[in-house]
């Protein structure tokens, strides 16, 4: 099974691509950066990141997208341009009838590094010790990507569901198993 | 020349066709409502927008899109899914080759009825007497998107730019023009 991680952004856009095999084994397969400038018009932005997020998709074919959800609280000025990103990434997936989750970037933290307030570098390391690499996911930035691929991947309602399979888990995925399944219980809906 | 005007939105996208002919006159061409279910999933309503859009672009082949501008501080639960709509309907004009303008709901409001606070029946009246309607537009929370195509229309860096043309306006449209040029001596840059 084939699942891209997309990290939304208007100027830079990552998208990552990892296969999941028997028993947990996720291997690398790409990951990309598709960019704008901020010197373009909104327009023509839009165009670029849903042209590129569109030729990634066709490239590499996923079986499920895996999209950060963006939260209206977050008060940054690019708040609005991520949530077109990430909304642009949907359309995309569903257009060529691929199924689309949406993961927040503390589930993402957790699931590759057992602490949800993870710092950028730790996130790296622990993509690129996951996906076997021999170095930090290039470029940097997109790594994140990689870990909304990852995250879904081992989400608990997946592959950790039934509770048998948690044997193969590493401390971290279990902490962080326990943690979304907590998350879970005691979710308050938030829809964008 | 046709104007089409978008007043964003995940559940109900107004859209709006006028044709601007010479010496600012206006005429009505269509109006409607893109709707998607809030029962559905995020990836499904965003598509459904895309598409609807997309297909009222193509019909009705206007020369320059105006979109709402959305800003981040309207701390709004939709103002996501009104940002991720206004982005798709730049996409699908973008698609196009068509040029994208986009303007406030307040200048949208004093082009139509000269006071930037005008509530929702004095815009869907200044609508409906503008393009010589017999009724107000139906239905009715489409006029907006009717309001932003007309603003468009007499925005002064177009219409009204050199002076010359300004005896044509109405009193209202020469307020506009006024309030429009200060706010525009005097904008700060709030970029998406």
């Amino acid at each position: 099974m084939i699942i891209c991680g997309v990290d939304p952004g208007l100027t830079r856009c990552g998208i990552g691509f990892i296969e999941a095999g028997a028993s947990h084994r996720l291997s690398f397969i790409h990951v990309d950066l598709v960019r704008s400038s901020p010197h373009d018009p909104q327009d023509a932005r839009l165009l670029a990141i849903f042209n590129g997020l569109s030729r990634q998709l066709d490239t590499y074919l996923p079986d499920v997208v895996s999209i950060e959800r963006v939260f209206a609280q977050e008060n940054r000025n690019t708040v609005l341009g991520t949530a077109q990103a990430a909304g642009l990434a949907m359309v995309a997936a569903a257009q060529r009838g691929i199924p689309v989750a949406l993961h927040t970037p503390t589930e993402a933290k957790l699931a590759v590094t057992g602490n949800g307030k993870a710092n950028k570098a730790q996130v790296q390391t622990m993509v690129a010790k996951i996906l076997s690499l021999n170095a930090l996911p290039s470029p940097p930035d997109a790594a994140d990507s990689l870990a909304l691929a990852i995250c879904h991947a081992l989400r608990p309602e997946g592959a950790i569901q039934g509770g048998e399979r948690e044997e193969h888990l590493t401390q971290a995925q279990k902490q962080w198993a326990d943690a979304a399944r907590k998350a879970q219980s005691s979710r308050v809906h938030r829809d964008m």
